[in-house]
Formats: C-alpha cells, structure tokens, sequence
C-alpha cells in the first residue's frame, strides 16, 4: 500500500505486536542478516532460518563475508517479514557447532534450507542470533510503540 | 518455495537476470538498506525509493544510523525484491539535497513515500546510491553467473 492509498489505519497495541512477532518466528523461513565490521561497512544476506522458541538458527557459507563479520562484530541486525511489514531484531551473534544444535532443529532447518551436514565438512557454519531488541511496525503510522523487546525481554509495557 | 520442492528450475541467462533487475528497480518502490560504520556494525532498514535511470534515490531521517552510517562509510549494500528472489546492489552511497534532485525525481518519490519536502527543513535527508556492482539470483542453483553489473557497468558477459 502506497501512503496516499492509506486509510490512517490504527496503530497495533504492544500484546498485538508481540504476538505478530511471535507468529513470524514461528511460521516464517527465511530472513535478511545483516553484519559489520570495521573498515568493511555492511554486509547483507537472504537467508534461511528457524526459531528455537528463544533465538534464530541459520546457516551460510564459513569463508563468507557474514561469518568473518560474525567473528569480528558479533551483532547481526536481521529482519524478518517485508518492507511493508517488518520484524526488526538487533541479536547478539555467535558460531554454532552443529554439535551444540538439538537434532530437532538441525531436521527442520534442513527442511527450510540446503542441509549443512551434507556437505562437506567446513562448507558451513551454524549461527545463533539471540535477539536483544526487537521492533515490529507496518508503516510510519507504528513508528511509536515499535519496540515490543529490549534487553532480552520481552517488554510488558511500551517504551517508545 | 522450500528446497525440498523446487523441481531443478534452470538458472536464467545473463540478460534474462538483467532483464529482471530493470523490472525491479525501474517498478519496485521499496528496499532493503544495509549500512555500517566502525565501531557500529551493520544497521538496516526498509525504505521507499525510486530509479532515476541511474542511480537509487532515497530519503531518510536526518539524525539517523544510516546517515551516520554513510557520511562515515559511503557504501551501502542495497536488496530489492524478496529473499527467494533478490536484486543484490553495492552501491556508493551520498547525501544530496533536494535542490540537486530533478523535479520529477522528488515528485515520483513523494508518491512512494511520506514526501521529504513537506516536513520542517533539516529532517529529512535525500540519498543517492549508485549501484556499483549488481547480483540477481533466485535460489543456490542461480549462485553461478549472478553479477550482472560490475564496477557500475552492466556486463556483456557472465564472470562468476
């Protein structure tokens, strides 16, 4: 929807937001990563996932831009939804074995997503993206209220 | 479309991918802007645009991440498009002012988005981002032959 074409739609409230992310999480597949490190600017990445109900899974490529960003500045920015519709998470980052993974999620990311234990050893690495804060809005018009999680928790009031 | 259903799609040619780049940039209105500085990592966010034949055109909140981002490090990595089909941008990133812009730049791009031009002075700031390399791809089988624009110049031929 263009801004001229909107009909002043009303702002979600903070349990609407919640929710909003937490069906997103849960139901969605795919996400962009974005990763920086000094003297590079940002990298940016479309990417498979899943959500083990406190952080995102996903995988790439180890002798990638992403990972040596990881590596260097473990805080990805990752957004999930559209444009017009966003979860907004700022995560703490960090290298997985595939080893620390429960198999539960190995199997369903490898639904979502070529299997990185089908290749060969050290073609890919896991990452776990723990969101610290995260931000929902649809528009300019959920510019207040976006924050729906700071610090690691889930906020039981708003704060911005 | 999951991994696991895909029925081995033939990766398009270079000039089925540039094709489709034009599409995008010339009908699409929002992107995905990734921009880092050191010291901050990578921020991101979802933003209107338009294409000028040339270059992306975009505005933003004056005192922001990203325009901090880009008077730091004028590189900003651009996507279009979804994550299941992409038009990846590197672009060189600059501030303009409205006055540098052609009338029919900033009226396109207030039909795309809340128009710059009607807030008080000095809140927003316009950006031009200059694609310097360009990769489209829609899946892992299209990885091979996705630069379709290196050092600003679209390819005759593929080179990865």
């Amino acid at each position: 929807m263009l801004p001229h074409e909107a009909s002043s739609p009303t702002p979600r409230d903070l349990a609407g937001r919640q929710a909003a992310a937490h069906r997103r999480l849960e139901s969605g597949h795919q996400l962009w990563l974005a990763t920086g490190s000094d003297g590079l600017g940002a990298h940016l990445i479309p990417v498979a996932f899943v959500w083990d109900g406190s952080a995102l899974i996903t995988a790439t490529f180890a002798h990638s831009r992403t990972v040596h960003n990881v590596r260097a500045h473990p805080r990805a920015r990752v957004a999930v939804g559209t444009t017009a519709d966003v979860i907004m998470i700022d995560t703490s980052s960090s290298l997985i074995d595939v080893a620390e993974l429960d198999a539960k999620i190995t199997e369903r990311y490898a639904v979502v997503s070529t299997d990185p234990r089908n290749a060969p050893e050290g073609t890919f690495v896991y990452l776990r993206l723990q969101p610290r804060r995260i931000q929902v809005w649809n528009g300019l018009h959920e510019f207040a209220g976006r924050t729906v999680m700071a610090g690691g928790r889930w906020l039981d009031a708003p704060i911005d």
